[in-house]
């Protein structure tokens, strides 16, 4: 009998063989509107499902005294395809993460250390603000401008989770300063001073 | 043999009673993350699959000499669930419709009258500009940072299209000044000046 | 100062170097059911969100007065993955778009010259039915049967806006008359006679 | 020990309280979107999950010598949601199920009895046409024309299932002339001849 | 007159020419996320959509007296992308499919011979079981538990069909003692005894 | 110039005043296959979008030394709709989550505290296991089979986020034995000796 089963369970494995569970990306082949290509399944590895690049503090010796570290499919193959990424924020004494948004994804922050104001401005431009302390969770709902300020004296730390595996980060201040759009252009869609539109833009790298 | 293709003709109609082609959005039912409740189709008429409101010229007698006028699903229910949208911008000399995202669509930009400077920023912080004419169309992807501007000294119309029947709409500046976000956090989220940030909360009826 | 923000600036732009915000269309790449292969970010210019080829008249000296020019994924590389496609509708005097549908997708259309009658028929066999003018939209739910027909004595010009980006084109005449299958085949499954059947096969090139 | 472990399950048990597996359809209640509302989990029993209504034949004494039984949401609302349906064909001999397509879905059609033949046409007006036999399989992909004959001279059955638990159903011949759509505009978005029209309206039931 | 009615036939045409209506698989091409590279539409024949390997039955001679004989995308390069599968059940007296599920898919399940005794289990561990006879459907939502059992003294016959053309097929017995996971771990895992995994590993071909 | 832009605020507003940005879950709304309904936006506060739950350690004083507090859009309503949700494990010294599989979603754990051993299972039996540390992540793709164990002899914790707002939870035992499926039936269909069965179903409250 059990020469059978094993016969059997020969059987149904190959019958399993084209299955696809999963789509380690493989980011030297073609991307797609839906992510990158697949590995190899005969060269995927418990290695590409797990991520270390988050273990260690990010550097916070930087104006904003923090550091934001990213587990997209880009870096955390694993993830292609499955609707989820990771990032780690490191935020030191007065760290901020300014206005950003995702343009394609919701995102879930915990915090780990510390505590966190995090805020998130709605459509009706009404602000959701509020304080998490350390196992607390917030969501800032998709493509919505948000912040994170540290809320204490010392580091605080959090990891973020979101809705896609290629979540997209725009950082409001250097989409308006850093890079080329002219001055003037950016004094009409903003409603900004010049002065303060040359000033940071002088800080962040932009010209024109 | 015509009385029995006619008990044909109710026999399969008969069984489509049920088929829902369409949702037409009862804008007083419940919500769910998929819209509006639909609108029983007994009561569906042609009239909810038109919309007339974006005929007429928005008023342009405002400080960005601009208007923007919707036909999202709120305005237009036939197209509730039906991944599209749409808007009306009138621009006169000078007009500006100033930064801003959709939170969760993507948009077609086709020029009907005039010239308008298009641009959006990549999450590379990338400036994609092009000034565009009557008959041109441009394409803002998912939630980036985009703005639209009169090339020309008389009036321009343009209509867009986006790729949900409820993309949002967030306007930086309001985001940003419109609201009773702290001047201390607006500063430390966007390194802008204590005097610019009060400057623009005054003209946009922020507190705070 | 402004040298630590300068270092700040580029190591996050080098955080998104791998971002994906859009996917233009490499025509020559594999395609997947998402859509085309992405062209390389180094070679995106803003020339690929931006399309120019619906701003002249189509050929409208033809039987039915009328021309379709397309502004899919295909002829406008930017729309790829984003959900959204356009096409321009020219309509002389006696015009007709006739009875077609789209498989996957919804149709926003905005008269822009003119006046249309357009319809859509529901699987309840219902028809909505309405004469627009210019600067008014109709919506026609996805995969339904609709058309249109200039409603007045001069030239009408509509753009048409689809939710996806390969919308695809089916019109029924043509799937029924113009290829090989066989007039018998043809007259079982309409019901038409074998007479009209052999014509209209005729003037549209279809044998069998 | 067991006592612990007793105590264990209720623990878990309470927790999965609120997870929501399935969305039996409530024929009732507000519909969205993405279908009906929920039956209550407490309403629910297995019955909602077993459908019986395909298991007898349908009648075929009618002039297309066949019927279509849908089993959808609406018939089986254990289906809510789950982007499944299906329906039953019987085809006596020279029954036909007309050109038709399914607005929202593709289609699997398995033959159980008998022989059918069975087309599909592409947006290239493309004729994929092909007899298959009992066990064989054939498939429809989403929006395109399509029909079915009966291939052999006694009763063929097959079963067919689709991409959604709404599909919809729209047979050509009933969207151009079962309805009050007035033979002048079927005239010009058909090139149907005025006779051809008026005949199938008269045996289908259409009036204009 | 037929002179212009055939350019205008080409026109079209040649503005079809780019539309994807489907994505039969290349299964030598790249994978994506969202399925199969699709085969060049000139070497796409109506043999891509048509399907002959379920018609025999499978082989029943094994220590389940079953079989499962899948139309995936792998096996049926048609069902590429379009969001459906299908499978052949074969049940030899006493046969059983044991406890599986299918990770990405819904599935309805046709009896066409003889009568099945079928169940899925909920995440709140409620069991819905039934027994159904020739012609009746049966439901499994996404992703749990569920399992089929042949319910009469002769050969049963049954067709199931999923909701993606990838669904995955993950039989509980083969994931748990049908590889190298030790002993240990599945002992600590399941709450089994050790003899019984060390039985089963036996018998499935399972080491450590 | 002031009372203007005031106005154009209000104006912009105004058109906002329909845009949905989230749709915060209403329990005692109706459900439909995309989610709960959404609470009034009107009743909306910050505290929709913050949970507190988690930030305490569960109860691990049960058999398995381990407990799992759940996030899911029931508990944290900002969640509904925007395809996230979390939870925690409590992982005693021994502690261990069982096999288990979550319907609808795929899952990123994060190590906070400890070392945790996790595997997961694919289609095709390969085991990919890993033992993780305090800041790494593991991944576990939609629908597989896995479990956690804690690696080390003190408390671990970790928390886990899925792609989903409703991921569901089957935990593999509970399914097996914790209800009145038949043991004869369990027998059959998991190869399970009944001894070993009727064991467990004592150990878990199943009955039959």
């Amino acid at each position: 009998m059990f020469k059978l089963l094993f016969v059997f369970a020969v059987l149904i494995l190959n019958s399993n063989a084209s299955v696809q569970d999963f789509c380690v990306a493989d980011l030297k082949g073609p991307e797609s509107p839906a992510g990158y290509s697949c590995k190899s399944v005969t060269k995927v590895t418990v290695n590409d499902f797990v991520f270390s690049g988050l273990s260690a503090a990010g550097n916070t010796s930087n104006i904003i005294k923090a550091s934001v570290s990213p587990a997209f499919a880009a870096q955390f193959p694993g993830l292609n395809g499955l609707g989820l990424s990771a990032a780690r924020l490191d935020l030191a004494p007065g760290g901020v993460v300014p206005f950003h948004t995702h343009p394609s994804a919701s995102e879930v922050l915990l915090v780990v250390q510390g505590s966190i104001t995090a805020a998130f401005v709605s459509s009706a431009n009404t602000v959701y603000l509020k304080t998490i302390k350390k196992g607390e969770l917030v969501v800032f709902p998709q493509g919505l401008l948000h912040f994170q300020v540290n809320a204490v004296g010392f580091n605080s730390v959090a990891y973020v989770f979101f809705s896609s595996s290629n979540p997209g980060l725009q950082i409001t201040d250097f989409a308006l300063f850093a890079n080329d759009l002219s001055t003037k252009l950016v004094e009409a869609t903003t409603f900004l001073d010049e002065a303060q539109i040359k000033k940071l833009k002088g800080v962040l790298g932009g010209t024109g």
